[in-house]
Parts: structure tokens; C-alpha cells; sequence
């Protein structure tokens, strides 16, 4: 029987609902548009019932936690703290990459302008470390909130590093192999890596095991993140809900490209560099760039790449030595979403 | 003879430095954009010797922690993290208010657009985090570092509350006085009080002395807003380096303008009002402009207002009940801000 993850998302929002309540009259618009970034109010701030997220962080905390033998129920704080992370960094990156829609719903930005959703992004900041501290009230004591605020701090001025360099690679022509995987590490390995350290420091263990279940993290975001790169050129239209190769079409930097193009100047080629040499491609072009791809071995490299960072999730699971059937849930949790279809 | 400071900004600019260094060659640039905002480069990263800001936050915080007994030594990271709040919140005021320069120079995202100037605005936040649990390390206790971290976060959500209300005013017509105060409180004077609070906690006060020297920080931050209204209007144009009367050219919504319309409101008068709906004004206005604020009292109602914070300043202080040699130089900093004519 699947686990059920439904009274850790309950307990999560509920107090991400409390911890985002409005404080004031005055500030209320404030709160308000962080609450509609969330999915609970609908542009006129008016409550819907529509999902948001699907709140994977604050799970992988609390599913941590639990299984080195925590009172998850007292860590809530701690994955709110989190998902408020992800969320403040959600809304300046639409605003960085000038997205105009999330979840099918305008942006923040796009509704209240560029000003107010920086703003808005930097009030859920403030807020979540304001959700960290809740955890002094829960029992913990101020050595481990401290060693919780250092590992998701730290993972903040990763994710920064990672959105600088990713920003970066918008404006050069060519990125090498080791630069995209830095990107990647920072921008998307660096959080969940700190989901489940958070946990693991909320759980009571030593740094030992905080740093064994952070590995785990990060190779669960690395690997997620391959496979989103997978989708993105060979993924099913029908599940991932956008254009077949979206990738080739908008060019981007995502390993398959940059593996090809870093295959063909290894081997005297430049057929795929002279394509992403165009202003645009067209729907045309794409037989043509999948074939290229293909010649490259691009598609068996980055399965491989994705099966390594699997295969390492697996293994720094594995050195945890924990035997829990939240362990076994995290596991399920991992595999299940890297091995999406969408 | 005056108090001499550069003991002190000499430190806090040591530390800001180690806690700014690049980290790795592959986020060097996020790094140099931060240290370019903060004055210590030119905008092809190589070194300047311009100062940068006054540091008016970390002095205020240090001379704090030596008037209530503190080693102001030690305390020194939590400054740097005040320093560093102060000037994410700059990075991004610029990109909110459309600002193109500051201290004489271009601003972080006139160079290098919006998109990384938010994200170098974000890093430099995270940093700030890094500078606060720097102080774990010289020998605070971490109770003591997670109530430093708290009296800062707080002031981190006045701060965006404060924001929120500024870019607000600048879409609707009329703003009540009250609101206009909220506004000062979160945008100028939390961060002032903040700093007070830090260098009080680190000092080893308890709570009650911790929230007097707050009091103090706050009503310095009010005074500060309201004397730099004064000079927006009336100040000498040769001193500030504005042109005379900008606050009237533009239409700022500040405390002269907003009382005299809130005066013209209560006694039937519409003539400000009617000037202000204006698309724009003109220098041939002012005179005008200036004889109206006139009639309504508008110049001895805010003289009053400075003067009332002003005292409430010495009030605060005297509440601390502290005499030391840093205490009298607290409050000649202070005064000397307040009384400053540009």
C-alpha cells in the first residue's frame, strides 16, 4: 500500500496558513499576495480551492526527520521555513525570467508589477527565517535551530550562485559540462539537499548522518533535475503538457545540448552549434536537432547521468543505516518522481 | 574633542571584506557585483578607494554593545549583518524606485540589468545570515545569536511592510497621515532600532534594556525620516545637492505635503490639492507650492514633529540609565544626524 503523505501536508498547511497570516489592516495586501502565490486566494483575493505546489520539500523534511527517529509534528516550522524558501525564490525567478504564468495562473509580478513582486519575494524570506524560530517554541533548543538556519542559509547563497550562473548562460555562447552541473547543483540540488539536512538536525542526530541524508538530497535533485532536461527534449506531449523538444525549440542550455555541442567540437563537428547559431528555430528543424542529438549519443549520456545520480540516492540512503518505514516512504517519494513521466 | 570612530569603521569594513570574499572563481562576478555596490570596486571590478557608505547601522550597534558593558570587538559580525540588510534592501529599493545612480554612481542593475540585480540583492541577504552566525564562533552563546537573528528578522519584515506601503502610495491619490508614519516606521526606523536592539543584545542586557535601546533606534529613525522631509522642501540647495524644493517638483508624498493637504482637507481649501493633481510641476510652481505648505503650517507642524523625536531620542537614552563614554558618543552621533543640513 502507497504511503500516505496526507497528514504531513495537512499539518504543513496549516501552518504555513498561520505563519502567513495577516498581521495588520495596513500590510494586508502584502500577505495577501504572498497567500495568492500559494493557491489559496485568486487575484481579487478572494479564496479558492484550488491546489498549489505540491509541497515535495517540506515532505522530504519531515519524512527525514521521522525516520531517524524524530517527533516529526514539532519540525513543521522547520519544512514551512522551507517551502517559503522555495516560494520566495520562485517569485524573483519569474520576475528574472520575465515568466508570466505558474501553476496556469498569472505571476505575481505580472498582476501587481515588478516592484511589488520583488518585495512580495523578499517579505516571504523574512518570514520563513520568522518560521524557523517558531522551533524554539516546539522544544528545540537553540544549538539545533542554529544548526538548522546554517544549513538552509547556506543553501540560499547556493541557490543564488546557481541563478547567478544560470542567468549568466543566458548572455554566452557556449557553457561547459562543469559549469551547467555547478548551475544545477546550486540552483536546484542545493534546497532539497537542505530538506533533508533540516531534518536530519530536527531529528536529534549528528552531523554525520545531517550530511549522509543531505547527499541524499542533492543527488534527488540532481537526478530530478537530468530527467526534467530528458523531458524537456524527448518527453511525451501529451503528459508533459507542452510542446514536443520544447527544449531544442527555446535552445536551452540543458545537458543534452550541451553535451552534443561539447561531443561535436571533441569530434570536429558543428552541425548543432550552427542550428543554435540561428535566432530561432522553427517546429521544422526539430527531426533534424533530435538526429544530431542522437549522433552525439546525447539521449544515452544523460539516461546514464540520470541513472548514476539514482543509483546515488540509493546508495547514501543505504548509509544512513536507518530502517524506518518513513525511510522506505522517502525512497518511494525519490523514485517516483524522477522516474515521471511529466 | 569628538569621539573618534574609525576604530570601529575600520573593523566592521575588515570583517565586511572577509565575509564578502569571493568563495570560488565560477560565482566571482556575483561576489565583485556585491562588492561593487558596497564601493570597494569600479564597474569593471577592478579595486576603487572612494568611501562607500557612512555605516551609520553597525556604528549605532557597536557603540550600543560598549554602552551597556559589551566587548564591542566580538560583536562585530552581527554589525556587518545589519550592514548588509541595509544594503540588500538599497540593491533593491534601486530596481523598485527605477533609481540609475547612487553615491555618484550607477546603480548594480543599471549595469548588469534587473535579473541579476535582484539576485545579487537576494545573495547579499543570505550573506548577512552567514555574518550573523559568524558571532556563534566569538563566543556568544547561541541563544544569544538566535535573539540577534530575531531582532534583525523582524526589522527584515518591517522593512518590506514599509516598502510595500512606499510603492503603494505612488498609485493613489491621497494618504492619511497614520499610514504615512507606518510607512516610516517599516522603511526607515526598524532597521535603526534593530541595530540598537543587536548591539544591546550582544552586549548582554536583558530584554527590558534591550527594547529601550530599540525605543531609541526607532525615534532616531523617525527623526532622521522627517529632518530629511524638511530638507527635501527646504533645504539649501547648495548643501544637499538637489535642486531646491525636489520633494514639491516631484510630488513626493512626504510629511510637509501630505499635512498641509490633510490641513487643506479639514478647512475647506483645495489649492495644494488642485497643484499636486497635476501631471507635473514646474519650477515657477514652487513659490506657490511653498506659500501654500506655508499657510497650512505645514513647515512648524514637521519642525515640531523632528523636534518631538529629538526628544524622545535623549528620553530613551536617559531610560537606559547607562553612563559610559560610548553613550555620550550614541547620542552625539545621533543629534548630529538629525541636525545635519543635507
Amino acid at each position: 500500500m502507497a504511503y500516505d503523505y496526507v497528514p504531513y501536508l495537512a499539518e504543513v498547511e496549516k501552518e504555513l496558513r498561520d505563519i502567513l497570516a495577516t498581521r495588520e489592516p495596513a500590510a494586508a495586501p502584502l500577505y495577501q499576495m504572498m497567500q495568492y502565490h500559494l493557491g489559496w486566494l485568486d487575484e481579487r483575493f478572494q479564496p479558492r480551492l484550488a491546489p498549489g505546489g505540491k509541497r515535495v520539500r517540506p515532505l522530504i523534511c519531515l519524512l527525514v526527520c521521522e525516520a531517524v527517529g524524530g517527533d516529526w509534528h514539532r519540525a513543521v516550522p522547520g519544512a514551512c521555513a522551507i517551502e517559503l524558501i522555495h516560494n520566495f525564490s520562485l517569485l524573483h525567478d519569474d520576475i528574472e525570467d520575465r515568466s508570466e504564468t505558474r501553476r496556469h495562473r498569472p505571476t505575481a509580478w505580472k498582476l501587481w508589477g515588478i516592484p511589488q513582486g520583488i518585495n512580495t519575494g523578499d517579505a516571504m524570506w523574512a518570514i520563513s527565517l520568522l518560521a524557523m524560530l517558531r522551533l524554539r517554541g516546539r522544544g528545540f533548543s537553540a544549538e539545533d535551530v542554529l544548526r538548522a538556519i546554517t544549513q538552509l542559509d547556506e543553501a540560499c547563497v547556493e541557490l543564488c550562485i546557481g541563478q547567478y550562473l544560470d542567468l549568466h548562460f543566458e548572455s554566452v555562447d557556449s557553457v561547459p559540462l562543469a559549469a551547467y552541473e555547478r548551475m544545477i547543483a546550486g540552483k536546484t540540488a542545493a534546497l532539497l539537499a537542505a530538506s533533508a539536512a533540516v531534518g536530519a538536525v530536527l531529528g536529534g542526530v549528528d552531523n554525520a548522518v545531517v550530511e549522509t541524508y543531505a547527499g541524499f538530497g542533492r543527488e534527488f535533485g540532481l537526478a530530478f533535475q537530468i530527467m526534467d532536461d530528458i523531458l524537456g527534449v524527448w518527453g511525451d506531449p501529451a503528459a508533459t503538457g507542452k510542446s514536443a523538444a520544447s527544449d531544442i525549440l527555446t535552445k536551452k542550455k540543458a545537458l543534452p545540448a550541451l553535451y552534443a555541442l561539447h561531443w561535436e567540437q571533441e569530434h570536429g563537428y558543428s552541425d548543432l552549434a550552427a542550428l543554435y547559431a540561428r535566432p530561432t528555430l522553427a517546429e521544422s528543424d526539430v527531426p533534424h536537432a533530435l538526429a544530431l542529438l542522437e549522433r552525439a549519443g546525447a539521449r544515452e549520456h544523460t539516461r546514464q547521468q540520470a541513472l548514476l545520480h539514482r543509483q546515488l540516492i540509493l546508495n547514501y540512503l543505504e548509509a544512513t543505516q536507518m530502517s524506518h518505514p518513513a525511510q522506505d516512504a522517502l525512497r518511494e517519494l525519490a523514485l517516483s518522481m524522477i522516474e515521471r513521466s511529466a
